[in-house]
């Protein structure tokens, strides 16, 4: 997306560059809509030829010198008036918060709680419901033919038209993640139309991490890219760790409810009950979370297919569902109390993500049985879910060779009627830990050409450790990667404006420009530098690959000169000496008697 | 490919571990051949459940404890007896070396030289070439229906029938780079129906880098599983760098002799010449380099197909011989003398690799009319050098986005005759410079599984800066990484139970097992040890990602012993329940009226 856009960004700030005492060469700017507190934020790299180049921003108000934003206060409510106005949410008094909410069972709330002085100290609010229990969700508006700010606001930060959002919403192969109790968040959206979205999992555990280490994952994972994050945090303070995520995040949050449900029961799954899974649902709503794993496709029958398998069960959900089933000997709760289940998500606009609990965790168990029976199931929890005007997207694998992915989004599509495909990875070989970010970035890129909205990324820490602020920038640039080589392959209008905008600098040795377009600008000047560390060389005529004599760029922009100003020129006169020699016999070598 | 092969390692050398003081859990071995002196490497991981892996090995004697290597010596010369025995070589006086060879023109030889005392100590060597002139290539072997020790090595090491072997090469579907004078190098081989093959560059530049470092690189890139390797050297000490190189290597060590020609020129391309191209061809093919690139598909008529592009022709050789062509207005002199370049490769077994002098240099100009009119003469080269029965693999792109990947493939098979494509990359995207080893492993991993026999690798650094150290290595191991995921698509018999082995080992939670059969056990162990250092953790039935309560892989194994010990008795049981409850109706939901 250039600077040819239809879009107007508005009063472009320029005091981050001026801080800096240099050009950094870009800077935050809004594209606006049609009312004033619709502005959709970009990242507007300015060249040094005089040309812009207008990139998506997934990185909310902290790259505006203009916002001043403090963690302990969190985000401006964007969306709070256009949730008010819509008149069908009302104030209520909540669940009340409570020490097991954090894993604490025998001492005070606060007893157990670390860091940041623990409660988030913003300002106190009361959550909101729809009205009488009514669904409140993208999906029922858009289905009653509405444009909400919210879809206007993607459809701008798409550069499509309002009614595409629409449409693409109400039939159910797109979702827009906003729950009325996180105003905070700048919409985004997910589906095979739009660009492919990166989601990046944070969360304490109980082996290690703390609160601040956790919101500023979040809020760094988006720097770099990450259009949504999963807050996966286990152990002690996981209400309050996703208070602070909630109210400081930009983008959606989503959560897999299970995990904190696990905690209330101390870990034994067979423990666990619909009434404490549902009430753990409704206080995670309350609090704002935009999107949820439900692992109601783990079905009772479907356990005993996974005997045989390589590696059993690896979803973690999964695991603690088949479990449950098998101790009881009973029907997945999940699956029992689903419509429940969706008459909550829609009061909230809570998007469901049916979570693959029997995904592959190995090349050896890819497309099984019982990965595929999951499959059907979810399909059928879809339509459920889909009568209840529920968004709803759909998780997939995992560990799958190259030669099986395919089968994997051709399956979903048809099945889930085209619900948002949202896959980890998925990982094309097993025998690279530490590098499962690449094994998955491969198989990511695949399967979103092929039709995947989101992809979960994967830290070079997966199967070994919890990743740290290195691994999580690693595994969101290695996934940008991927969703980018997928618009392209697409043909996602604008995606390759921004490849031909760098190509151009690197053509013509705009060093500066070249990084300022990059991904990871900081990287890749620091490589360049590590070579070639003198300013001078930021604007020669060759780099440190190949020298200043065989510069193969430096070669080709001779021939032009030489040979006309140009394009236009030197193609010219290229072409009437090639039409000379095509007249002269078009060969010059000559074959001899074999 | 398990202990379950039907080859027999030799005896296992354990003094490698025993020296550390502790087990490391592989060794070098040997799978026997048909002679005492047919001996084939292969890396043994020896598993803390008793069982044994087998895996390719291009290490060379370098990590075998009984081998006393030193690099001021070189290797020991594998193949001289083979080649002698064969009869058909002769050793002869061979052209002198010149200051210049090393970029020298108004110093002793010795001037210029840096490091190691420069001129290689090892024992003075006469070179060898086909007797009278005849083409001693594996090639005329395979044609006439005899089966070499090489060929008997490589269907060891890939695990298959000489015969295989010989088929694929006399169909010119694969190669075997080998020259004469290259007696070091453990034999292997590039074609689709074999193991994907890596090759990574080094070489000094004119800016910077040394000998030493480059034959560092070399060793260095093999440890990590480079199966080739290109010495891409400019500037100065080209010939003396080589030397070291050759000597050294236990893989097949590749060149681009334009460039050396180029510097012998001072970098003036349009003073090139046909004599002094084929001076230096011979130079480096009695040094013993095993395949050279010969960029004799940029014909003159090409060039203006390039000037409209947007990164015109970003191969050195490419632009070399594109300048030479337009200062001259004449065909290049690379394809005018193809024939007799044929003669000269014949007679030392050096392998063309038809350079792709066209490729695209991004995104936009992928597949375009330029690149694919190359390929058309590509094609053409090949049947020529087929006639003189040199062997040949062709050269492929570069950058191109996913959607226009299989055409490459495709094209280029049909066009050549499915000689072996040796692609480097695809890079799949741009924009991210810094990360194109990422970028281009996407592509790699694809187009290989579509039938590229070889990889060349791209580093971090690609783009920016001359590769370090680190960045050989995540290059290496990233392409590894790419080559095996194709193998496992292909289905390459025996791919996947390097998978299954590690994919076992991380269920079973035998932490050491998972470290020693990864790509990189350092980079593995090291991550590991960063959460749970304890040396008890190693064995711990979980890990730092989820902590001991919510293990997934834990929550499996409870399931399998709650209900019965091993996996039949667990799937018997389970199937109980389940045949019971598919008795009782197979559904416990009740739909609601809708």
């Amino acid at each position: 997306m250039t600077n040819k856009d239809a879009r107007t960004p508005a009063s472009v700030q320029d005091e981050t560059s001026q801080e800096a005492g240099k050009s950094i060469g870009w800077h935050k700017a809004y594209v606006e809509g049609s009312r004033p507190d619709l502005r959709v934020p970009v990242r507007q790299v300015h060249l040094t030829n005089g040309q812009s180049v207008t990139l998506y921003d997934t990185s909310g108000p902290y790259t505006d010198p203009l916002v001043d934003t403090d963690v302990r206060r969190g985000l401006p409510p964007l969306r709070e008036n256009w949730i008010i106005a819509r008149g069908d949410t009302e104030e209520y008094a909540g669940r009340p918060v409570r020490p097991e909410d954090d894993g604490i069972k025998h001492t005070s709330p606060r007893g157990g709680l670390r860091n940041l002085d623990a409660v988030f100290p913003g300002r106190p609010r009361q959550p909101r419901r729809g009205r009488g229990g009514q669904a409140v969700t993208q999906l029922a508006y858009a289905r009653r033919g509405e444009i909400t700010p919210e879809m206007e606001f993607v459809a701008l930060r798409e550069n499509v038209s309002p009614e595409v959002v629409r449409e693409e919403i109400a039939a159910g192969r797109a979702v827009l993640p906003a729950n009325v109790n996180h105003p905070e968040i700048e919409p985004m959206i997910i589906g095979k139309r739009f660009l492919v979205k990166v989601n990046a999992n944070i969360g304490n555990s109980a082996v290690t991490s703390s609160i601040e280490e956790e919101v500023e994952k979040m809020t760094w994972a988006t720097r770099w890219g990450a259009d949504t994050v999963m807050d996966l945090s286990t152990g002690r303070n996981i209400h309050t760790t996703r208070e602070w995520v909630l109210r400081n995040s930009p983008v959606p949050i989503g959560t897999v409810p299970l995990y904190q449900a696990l905690e209330k029961v101390d870990g034994k799954a067979e423990e666990l009950t619909w009434e404490i899974y549902k009430d753990t649902v409704i206080e995670q709503a309350e609090q704002g979370v935009d999107y949820m794993t439900v692992h109601a496709g783990v079905r009772l029958a479907y356990v005993p297919l996974t005997a045989n398998r390589k590696t059993g069960i690896v979803s973690r959900g999964g695991s603690i569902m088949a479990a449950w089933c098998l101790a009881h000997h009973k029907e997945s709760f999940l699956y029992e109390n689903f419509e429940e289940l969706c008459e909550i998500l829609a009061a909230y606009d809570v998007t469901y993500s049916l979570g693959d609990g029997l995904r592959p965790g190995s090349i050896a168990d890819a497309n099984d049985e019982a990965q595929f029976a999951e499959l059907r199931t979810l399909g059928e929890l879809n339509r459920i879910a889909k009568r209840f005007h529920v968004q709803t997207m759909i998780e997939g694998p995992g560990h799958v060779p190259m030669h099986k992915i395919k089968e994997n989004i051709d399956l979903q599509q048809e099945i889930c009627d085209e619900a948002p495909f949202y896959t980890l990875g998925p990982l094309t070989t097993d025998v690279a830990p530490a590098y499962d970010h690449i094994t998955s970035g491969i198989g990511a890129a695949m399967i979103a050409w092929w039709g995947t909205a989101m992809l979960c990324y994967v830290t070079p820490k997966e199967h070994l450790g919890l990743p740290n602020r290195d691994d999580v920038k690693t595994g969101v640039i290695t996934y940008k990667i991927a969703a980018h080589a997928a618009d392209l392959a697409k043909g996602h209008p604008g995606a390759q404006e921004w490849d031909d905008a760098l190509s151009d600098a690197r053509f013509e040795f705009r060093w500066e420009d070249q990084f300022n377009l990059a991904l990871d600008p900081e990287t890749a000047r620091e490589f360049h530098d590590e070579t070639l560390p003198a300013e001078p060389a930021k604007t020669a005529h060759f780099c440190s690959m190949c020298g200043p004599k065989f510069c193969s760029m430096k070669i080709s922009q001779d021939i032009r000169r030489e040979h006309g100003g140009s394009r236009a020129e030197i193609e010219e006169g290229m072409a009437l000496k090639s039409k000379e020699f095509a007249e002269a016999g078009n060969r010059v070598y000559l074959p001899i008697a074999d």
